[in-house]
């Protein structure tokens, strides 16, 4: 049984793109429709028929939906829902995937009052934006995170769950703002830190980046790749759950100053625990199955 | 032409090992006699096949050898030199593979004063430690740093530019000063802040660490790599090149402030721009064959 005979994606970057292959692949009778607000995405995403059909207006996009998965910057779902408002059927489920859940949440509860609203987040993604970048199988194995209101249908929740469990992903149900600072922590706070050490090196005037770049594999590299994200995403990210990451930063920085002590007074034992204690939440992400056991993520060498 | 015919390695962990294994692949005719201080390790290595021999101390190790390389960690170095200085045969030429190369160049002078000294620093390396770690084509394609002293005899430092590119490394020469600095920023201050943040996500009380483990994919398991590297050589480390360490640190601190206030006081046209020029870095580093050109480092999905 299928949880959905048709489906809107709008925004067709990594994520949207990603969603409607991993649909083709695994639930190849349902109907996808797309829209994308860039012209030139479209033209690029028609050809590649992960959708059945690409409209030219959002509105249009979501005339006989049944679910539609905004994929679009987290600050563009107001402006986003208020375009397919008017024509949404009544009984549509309108979920997303966004970064931040009560922003989004509060954000699709305005503009769309009187419909199911059930924000999803799969956490999953790669450095590369743009539909060329999607693939089918991004969120196997990854988890998908539902904050549904607390007046959500249960029925509904229940059909969104088995899409994303048809895709590959494994589903947790979870509060909106509890999401936002467990999600703080786990993606906002490493990309925001890895935009900062890549726009420090960026601007030595001592070390150049000829040098940056040349012994870039003694660490560096590690964060230029989540330095590579879309920055109109992290731009809406940072802004949107701006509690939670200013939460996190304030202790990451106690942190930092700790260590940054421990250095300037010599304190080799303080290090060497601090240190010591970080190898094995590694190990239990590669045992979860959260990343590649091979060392050095499998790189090739 | 072999650069030398008889090499000691001392300390058989993930460099030491990897250099033997890469000896043995690209110039088989060099015989490698390798020493570890810890006897477990001896006992792991001799099966593994990749030293003609391993001797039970370190001053036997070194007899008649030609080139001596110490892969301890830097807060070590004193202490082997010392161990090996009455039996190091005079012409031999010392190196090794450490981090910091100042503190290393002085202690190796101080202990070994009247030897040739060039210390070497290749640039590569997994978050694995041990023998078993090591593989032969860890340096292939990465950079090894030389920084001999003034006084060092050119005809030395092209003997070992000559071994390190035999094991595939790229060589460069610089002085030891900069290099330091270079490697504070392209490496330690990377390990530094993994080191950090993994241990604040792991002292939060209202994130579980389970929480953190499934969500890793959201951009946390990409310092968690980093952050599982070897405790007691990223302590010594941090504690020989204190001072280019604390300088980065300082300039680190301050970006992040600056993103810190861009965050609070909603100035996204700040952060977009800021996200947006830590792209082409990236580009580079994958255009000069410094990592996979893959998304996601190359990631199975």
């Amino acid at each position: 049984m299928l949880p959905f005979s048709r489906v809107t994606i709008i925004g067709l970057g990594l994520i949207g793109s990603s969603v409607a292959r991993a649909v083709k692949a695994n639930m190849p009778n349902i109907r996808i429709t797309g829209y994308d607000a860039d012209a030139m995405v479209r033209e690029r995403a028609r050809p590649m028929g992960f959708c059945d059909d690409i409209t030219d207006n959002a509105a249009t996009a979501v005339i006989d939906a049944e679910l539609v998965i905004l994929c679009v910057p987290v600050g563009a779902m107001a402006m986003v829902a208020g375009q397919i408002a008017h024509d949404l059927p009544a009984e549509a489920i309108i979920s997303d995937v966004g970064s931040c859940k009560q922003s989004v949440l509060q954000a699709l509860s305005s503009a769309l009052p009187h419909h199911v609203i059930i924000p999803a987040h799969p956490v999953a993604g790669t450095e590369k934006s743009g539909p060329e970048a999607g693939f089918a199988t991004l969120f196997k194995g990854r988890w998908c995170i539902l904050t549904p209101p607390e007046n959500a249908p249960k029925s509904a929740i229940e059909q969104l769950s088995t899409f994303w469990r048809n895709v590959g992903a494994e589903v947790d149900i979870m509060d909106a703002k509890h999401h936002d600072m467990v999600l703080a922590v786990t993606s906002h706070l490493p990309h925001l830190i890895a935009y900062t050490i890549v726009g420090t090196a960026n601007d030595l005037e001592e070390v150049t980046q000829s040098e940056v770049i040349k012994y870039s594999a003694g660490g560096f590299r590690d964060f230029t790749r989540i330095a590579a994200s879309d920055p109109v995403m992290w731009r809406d990210v940072f802004l949107s759950n701006k509690e939670a990451v200013l939460e996190m930063l304030q202790r990451f920085s106690e942190d930092l100053t700790a260590l940054q002590r421990a250095i300037r007074y010599d304190k080799g034992d303080e290090l060497e625990s601090m240190f010591s204690r970080t190898r094995n939440i590694r190990q239990s992400i590669v045992e979860q199955g959260q990343d590649d056991a091979a060392p050095d993520f499998g790189r090739k060498h």
